[in-house]
């Protein structure tokens, strides 16, 4: 957050007031040292998001790929906090170089290729269905927005942060997060269960906004099989959670919510 | 829009209704005939999208940078309205050239440098600051939510689409778009404009969600001086205002504002 000074107008007149912001600052996230991909995100959990970030790009599998991930220390560089050098074990390395040398030559937004349905397919391709067949009881997903405002202490003093929050299956908070960019804060849950080797499926996802393509697709890798939503799903990510298996709801809000996919896992009460 | 079959779960009990989404499809924006970017966009207005994010991305600087913008026809492919060819004239095909290199090199998010500070330096290495000095009386902007709201068509239906609509000083509307995508909405106007050869300073452009430093950015090149939206902005988007002289104004709702920038602009009444 940072402070700023605001002229406020209302219908009761105007004043000065003293206001703040959410941080937005871009993060460089390197890999062995060469720049992989930069992003606008709020600072804070950053070695989270880059380890979210890089599964979501499929880099890495698993904390076993991850030998470090640490900011930046070159003493000459002036922005270290917006810097973090990951570097990779295994596999993973040359599986980095391989991407990294795509991403050179298609110059093309990562989070998808040229066509959703050939994207939606290559998922199929890998990856398995969400297979996770817990029943959840309609009234636990009816009081998840509460809770995830809960968890969202910069939101409510700037109103300009995204939240997303990991609830197991008993209600417990997994983990939670803010940022200015919606995928960040899903990449920084699924990054920081990662660090800490804990298992990520059956729980339930829920965004505090918009659920698109993309969010499906990091839910799916994460192998999470519900996924909830203050607001409305596109499309395609309604396409994509049917193939993957993901229960996916939206309009989670005053008491109701809509099931757009595989309702099988919403109970009754 | 497309239609959904959707389970609906309210305190009034269980129902299966029709309901629609925001769709969400890529588009491949190729520079003579290579890809330059792809972005996830709603269907619709693809040519002036093209258009305004070649134009954000410096490599169209006005409408005679344009030779030509269309749908992609080859025969063979299958996914042709997904996929916009331009085809640029005089000076700017070879900033094309050397932007499309840059890309295919550093393989990172277009819209920023590795330190938002960089980029405000560089913007305002070339950019001159809006200068335009027109005030608007406080009680116009408070009327503009509900402005865009009518211009929404889709939103109304599906909750899921990012609006933005450009206003002249007199009130009349210029041009609006909505998107899965809140740069997508900026871009699409400034493109259509760009397209139809109509100048876009001295106007106010009214977003419905949050200002990143991007949708700043976006409004600078255009040359308009006032940025409103109905949510919050970043603190970064706050800084580069300050720089661009523009007014940026943030929670335009429930008949008042805040004021972040260049408070000069906002008259009386």
């Amino acid at each position: 957050m940072r402070p700023v000074d605001v002229l406020r107008i209302g219908a009761d007149g105007r004043r000065q007031v003293s206001d703040v912001t959410a941080a937005e600052e871009p993060l460089d996230i390197r890999l062995h040292g060469e720049s992989f991909a930069v992003v606008m995100r709020t600072p804070g959990a950053d070695q989270a998001l880059a380890a979210g970030f890089l599964f979501s790009e499929r880099v890495i599998r698993g904390a076993g790929d991850i030998g470090a991930v640490e900011h930046c220390r070159h003493p000459d560089h002036p922005d270290l906090h917006n810097i973090v050098d990951v570097f990779l074990r295994g596999d993973a390395i040359e599986r980095g170089r391989v991407l990294l040398a795509r991403r050179r030559r298609v110059a093309a937004n990562s989070s998808c290729g040229i066509c959703g349905r050939t994207s939606i397919d290559d998922l199929a391709e890998d990856l398995q269905p969400v297979s996770g067949r817990t029943r959840v009881p309609a009234a636990f997903i009816a009081s998840l927005p509460a809770r995830l405002r809960d968890t969202q202490a910069t939101f409510d003093e700037t109103g300009g942060l995204h939240g997303a929050a990991l609830f197991s299956f008993d209600g417990a908070l997994v983990c939670a997060a803010e940022d200015v960019g919606r995928h960040n804060a899903v990449d920084k849950i699924v990054g920081r269960l990662l660090l800490d080797e804990q298992l990520i499926g059956d729980a339930i996802l829920m965004v505090s906004g918009r659920v698109s393509f993309e969010i499906v697709q990091k839910a799916w890798l994460a192998g999470i099989p519900l996924l909830a939503a203050v607001s409305a799903p596109t499309s395609l990510a309604v396409d994509l959670a049917q193939a993957a298996g993901i229960t996916l709801l939206g309009f989670v809000r005053d008491a109701g919510f809509n099931v757009y996919t595989h309702q099988g896992r919403i109970g009754d009460g």
